[in-house]
């Protein structure tokens, strides 16, 4: 059965959750409590803030952690990693970034010695989080790695191992945890607000047109929408619930195999939790689809788009959520940070990255076996 | 493979769809017929409008079908049949009807012999639907019967096999069919206009309280949510993909036992179907969701709420569909009229019916077997 907890000890354990709202340009929002959001921690007086370098400077890094990095209040951007000199040089200029603070994949390992770097954020295809996640570990850094965690279950539990002992803390970047619409599904599924949660339906898609890039690949990316932005809906509905699934079954399809030659173009499942309730959801390339939605029998909470970084939007059976946008990533750093300082495990640890991947290694069984239910 | 067809062709499939738009006291909407929403075929001058009797005066006959009977132009209500006394007087009372037009499930095969009742609506609990439409086609009157048709294959087959001996026509109540935009969305489908469809998402879902109700009985109601409400997704998808289902595979769920004893609380299943397009669905009464999602590679429709009488709304990726409310059993019944008139099988046929019913019957097969894919 569902535990009853109480809304006190649901924030005892989700723990100082957003903290500010990191509105830019604005002062720090003043969402009252009731609404279920707390504030950012203020960083503690005349806290130098820790220096972050992100490794692999694509898409993400370039138009949403960068500039995420300008409104934390306990880290600033102070190194990069990349393969390409080119963007070396534009990132040094814009972010000021002095040229000691620039690696590339050969000399990355260096970034031991060099006390500007705290922590090293991975965001480089799926495959290679694994070896750079473990790489500044054992530079002694504290590591952030973008999801998904890895492509393997194996792959995460060598990244926890690797952070344990080296005394480093491990997170994913799992930015939706920081978000208020997300924070209060949690709080309506866990604290069974509307009764026990019945049904989740989570739902990803997007039309990837750019069918040589590395998402395409299987070796690089580990495994098309599911692992790209089914992550996203798995996750939905695990901290909608608030429970871990104990079995799946899923089916692949690929109407396009010209174009989708190493991966599925799309994949449906289902999940059974242990208090009975279930989920539904589909992920594809060749759709559209952003969707997080949660039923119980006095209520419901819809977020659509549910996983945007830029345009969440919400409403339950008593009208809209209504909170206002939040930049994701700023708190997402600012709070891992925090865990840093106050010692603490991050709410979007490794393992909450590694029970994602064996849900995913679970679907993969699952279709591999004609749809049959396999145990997570 | 998708076939493609052209928008002409479409057309002609779907004969003369909406019609007037039956705005309730406005003129018949002009919707242009670049939105996909033809007219309502006017009456022929001086038509005699069909008398309807409705069978079974429940909340649908009550607050649905007898006002729309207000407002349609071919048909008028009309008679009715009911077990009630005091029923029968408010009626007769309030629409005027003659004491020779009303019967009780005793007296109802002497409607044969009134010329006042061309069309027998059936609006009775589900396992009823069967009996009395026989009865009204061996009356030699037109048959019109709620959803769902049957609750089981085979009386659908009787049913389909008495009205073609009686030489009268039949139609199952699929108001949809007649509502803009889901119209709308057949045509983006059908005609592929964002590309063959992906993934249709389809749920509808809803708290019963009222747990007394002929819709908790499996004998009455032959199957709980799946039946009832759940009809409406497999409808969705077979209308937005154009295609029959080949293979479905389902699960059915029961977190409260003490509640749901003959039926299942929750069901969720997935359809593939010819063309390559999937669809996931789940029903509760338990919960509470009402969509239907189409997906293609080029864009999306979204129709949430779907399924209600008075409050559908739809968007695609181009924006809202933002068509007027219509009087969606007012236009089903006028083109049962029109179909009668026109010698035409309606759209809404007995075999629409079937082929849910087919549907529904290997949903429960996968069921019985563990979730097995099971072929329609």
């Amino acid at each position: 059965m569902h535990s009853r907890r109480t809304r006190r000890t649901f924030l005892q354990k989700t723990g100082a959750l957003l903290g500010g709202l990191a509105l830019s340009g604005a002062p720090v929002a003043t969402l009252a409590d009731t609404q279920g959001i707390q504030r950012r921690t203020p960083p503690p007086p005349g806290m130098n803030p820790f220096g972050v370098a992100l490794v692999g400077l694509g898409n993400y890094a370039t138009n949403q952690l960068a500039p995420a990095l300008q409104e934390t209040e306990r880290c600033r951007l102070t190194g990069i990693v990349t393969g390409t000199p080119a963007k070396a040089d534009k990132w040094m200029a814009e972010y000021n970034i002095p040229e000691q603070n620039v690696y590339n994949y050969e000399t990355f390992d260096r970034i031991a010695d060099n006390p500007d770097i705290d922590i090293v954020y991975v965001v480089l295809p799926n495959s290679m989080h694994a070896e750079y996640a473990i790489r500044a570990a054992e530079a002694g850094k504290q590591v952030i790695t973008e999801k998904p965690m890895a492509t393997s279950v194996r792959d995460c539990e060598r990244m926890i191992e690797a952070c344990d002992q080296a005394g480093v803390k491990l997170s994913v970047g799992y930015r939706l945890h920081f978000e208020p619409h997300h924070q209060e599904i949690m709080r309506l599924g866990q604290e069974q607000v509307f009764g026990p949660v019945t049904v989740v339906e989570a739902s990803f898609s997007f039309t990837s047109r750019n069918t040589d890039a590395w998402r395409f690949s299987k070796e690089m990316a580990g495994g098309g929408a599911l692992l790209d932005v089914g992550v996203y809906a798995i996750q939905g509905a695990r901290y909608t619930i608030g429970e871990e699934p104990v079995r799946v079954r899923a089916s692949g399809y690929n109407t396009r195999p010209d174009i989708f030659t190493e991966i599925y173009e799309t994949i449906l499942w289902e999940m059974e939790f242990p208090g009975g309730a279930v989920s539904s959801h589909s992920t594809s390339y060749s759709a559209n689809v952003n969707r997080l939605y949660m039923m119980a029998p006095r209520g419901w909470a819809r977020i659509e788009p549910a996983f945007m970084y830029n345009s969440v939007s919400g409403e339950t059976n008593e009208g809209p959520m209504g909170y206002p946008h939040v930049t994701q990533q700023a708190l997402q750093m600012d709070d891992f940070a925090r865990c840093i300082t106050e010692d603490e495990t991050s709410r979007v640890s490794g393992e909450e990255g590694l029970k994602d991947m064996q849900v995913i290694e679970a679907i993969y069984r699952s279709i591999d076996r004609n749809g049959r239910w396999v145990e997570v």
